[in-house]
């Protein structure tokens, strides 16, 4: 792109352009990247400097960028029909796709609820099980636990239910409420692990708290809702699969949902196809989104046992239906594209080579070890994560004014790399597509600006 | 496709899928219609019938379905780039999109924020309208009144000010409080219009209403929100411009933001552009989506003044960032077909033709005046409703259990016909590439199914 072309765009994009999550005044001085050309991890500015997109694009890109068949799954289904509403119709690519997902979840969810992004995928999954303890008549039970430190998107509903108080106290007096837990291991990570008894305290810990929770209030609690494995907004923070096999007992024996949002987590970026698998266990809902569409376009869904389902099943007069949908529920295109994206993770075996990568992840990151601002360095699949301390020995942080994260992400782009920060907290969370050279590459990288702004 | 094919995917249909807002009983001696082919105005299903889409498919449809330059858009834009996350960076089609939409939205809207369908358009508008009063210092204003019969999206902030009983009162424990404002003109309809008196009192009553909330109130109120012309899924309430106009003005004299929700009317339904322009104002706050991508997949934006801009624009350390965002916020495939449907507005003079099918629809619909059953029959721009009464003199609705409305959709779709109901009014909304033959054979069809049903 010529030299004008780009400053026109950058522009017009400060004159009018609200960016998301964004203090829009941080781009006063500086431009926002302007990308032109995205393919497989890199991404393209406008005068073709290249990026590796370390953080898969708000975590949902999966099979890299353009991928060719991808492109194809569009082009065939804009052939057959665009979007066609999902009340009182139907369409092969919805059907498909809901028959595949129900096949690869975890066993027990039987029905499949489409819509269009995380947060209403979560909204769905609060308002099914809200009603659902309406139906079989125990309406006491109507309120929700949720984690510190969580994230379930931005709309009001998933807001209540969210845990990082930077994001969501401003909304305080047009939330719900609810019973906010502990999450478990939140410090506790040394050299990518916790030692086996501090991670196995942290989890008795947390799950006691669940536990007296629901001894004391499970008849006014629907459902408890979490992040498997990577409770990833609230800082990649990461917690073994006993956690999670523990709240399934817990809420198993006390009649509470549990409601897995695997909004970020699904979709092989944990090592398994679902977070859920690393602890054996079901959900009662399951919320998908992100990686659904291999990143493509917004699609999301919400999975529910046939339990659930079969409470809202009656005569229309008894007015159990549940009242939710969005215009674009079930969207051909992008069940098209999610579809292609399934076939392509079993044909071009797609988890085997997240294994490999991932193993060298684990491998790669121990470079991280060597700088003495650095601490908390921990890796699941292809996420992995550290934190810029001002004394790494004592945890002490830089002072929030600093931006340390912020500004290690500004340096990184110099290098050719996309180093999200969240806080002072810096993350990969890779698309499946990396190879380990060029992870070995990107890890170069961030050595590099690590290096270069004195954190060693 | 063969018998076999289409049995096994709608099994699967029944035994996988739950569809939205729909009580799934009603398919269990009935199947969904599988829709294989759209083209045009008209649907296709797996038998090769034919039914016009005299909905639009959920009122998003607008140039017809399949249309070749959209096409052409979405396989341009994915050989520059898929989906690029939106915080930190940018691209040509969602700062074209922008632009575009700030110069031909009412004036003093200058600012965009993306997000990905109505529901968040909507939560959007509230939230910034809330977090903008504590900025300024007046953190009182937190409440939002809306109308009586209004729907604002299924996310439960949406859903907060929603004001149709059927759909939103079970969540009541998880919404928050507002006030509810009387809607105007529900029944004053005859023969196609109201008569200027009714009209003039029904808007000044409704108007009172509001002053006198704002009166005693105004100083809790954030907001209030409005579908301007038509309250849609409340049932295809029309109101005359001068009820908008008449919000607009007290909106200004008591400080409270204007928000207009658009996403079903905007983009030429009602015969301009966007519906504001009948009453010749501008709202604070703006939503958009449905018509946005022509229909083709979800998309939405939220437009507001720059002086709610300027509210969070500050230093990082304020803490005033407006925390909002979805993943797939101004995704580029959505945004460059948004594009194209906007240059197909202009290139193909789209609303020239609007207004002449709008007049012959306007002719057409005096054929139900010959209907005894049938009242309220009105119409704005491409949308037409009427309803099914008992005693259609003393407005007697038929007894709810009969679900008169629902039947006569059923009948229609033998017929060709997607006539939708909400309850036991009937609607058109048509998308905009009918022509006045479509429309007549249309008309004439839906006069052959109410002839059949005895509503002579
Ligand atoms: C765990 C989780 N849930 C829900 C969401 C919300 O998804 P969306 O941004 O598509 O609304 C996110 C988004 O980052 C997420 O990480
Ligand atoms: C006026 C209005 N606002 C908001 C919405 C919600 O939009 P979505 O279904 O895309 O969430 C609708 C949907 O019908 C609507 O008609």
């Amino acid at each position: 792109m010529d030299q004008e072309a780009k400053r026109a765009l950058l522009h017009k994009d400060r004159q009018r352009v609200w960016h998301p999550f964004t203090q829009m005044k941080d781009y006063a001085l500086q431009d926002h990247l302007l990308i032109e050309k995205a393919e497989g991890i890199y991404l393209y500015d406008a005068d073709g400097n290249r990026y590796y997109d370390t953080v898969s694009s708000w975590w949902v890109n999966v099979h890299g960028h353009g991928h060719s068949r991808i492109k194809q799954a569009i082009a065939r289904q804009l052939d057959e029909t665009d979007h066609i509403m999902f009340s009182g119709f139907t369409h092969r690519p919805a059907i498909e796709l809901a028959d595949k997902l129900i096949d690869i979840a975890p066993c027990g969810l039987g029905k499949v609820f489409y819509s269009d992004n995380g947060s209403t995928a979560v909204e769905v999954a609060l308002k099914m099980s809200f009603q659902y303890w309406r139906h079989v008549g125990k309406p006491a039970k109507s309120k929700f636990a949720y984690l510190e430190n969580s994230y379930h998107g931005d709309t009001l509903g998933a807001v209540s239910v969210g845990g990082v108080d930077l994001f969501h106290s401003t909304f305080k007096p047009l939330l719900f409420d609810g019973y906010r837990l502990p999450s478990p291991l939140v410090s506790e990570w040394s050299d990518g692990r916790p030692t086996p008894e501090a991670a196995e305290s942290s989890v008795a810990e947390a799950l006691e708290a669940v536990r007296r929770l629901f001894e004391s209030s499970a008849a006014e609690i629907a459902g408890l809702i979490v992040e498997p494995m990577i409770q990833a907004a609230g800082g990649m923070l990461m917690h073994p699969a006993a956690y999670v096999t523990g709240l399934r007992e817990l809420c198993t024996r006390y009649e509470v949902h549990l409601i897995a949002d695997e909004v970020a987590v699904g979709f092989g970026r944990t090592g398994t196809m679902f977070a859920c698998e690393h602890a054996g266990i079901s959900p009662d809902l399951l919320c998908l989104s992100k990686g659904l569409t291999a990143g493509m376009m917004p699609l999301a869904v919400t999975l529910c046992t046939d339990t659930i389902y079969e409470a809202f099943y009656d005569d229309y007069e008894t007015l159990k239906t549940f009242f939710h949908g969005h215009s674009f529920t079930g969207n051909p295109l992008a069940c098209a594209v999610a579809l292609e994206s399934l076939r392509i993770f079993e044909e071009e075996s797609v988890l085997e080579h997240v294994g490999n990568v991932s193993s060298a992840l684990r491998e790669q990151i121990r470079r991280f070890e060597a700088f003495s601002h650095i601490a908390g360095i921990r890796q699941l699949g292809m996420v992995a994560a550290f934190e810029l301390y001002e004394d790494a020995g004592s945890r002490r942080s830089y002072p929030f004014a600093e931006r340390r994260g912020y500004r290690l992400y500004l340096e990184a782009l110099k290098e050719g790399l996309i180093l999200r920060p969240l806080g002072d907290t810096l993350y990969y969370w890779l698309p499946h597509c990396t190879s380990t050279a060029q992870l070995e590459d990107i890890v170069d990288r961030t050595c590099t600006v690590l290096e270069r702004l004195g954190y060693r």
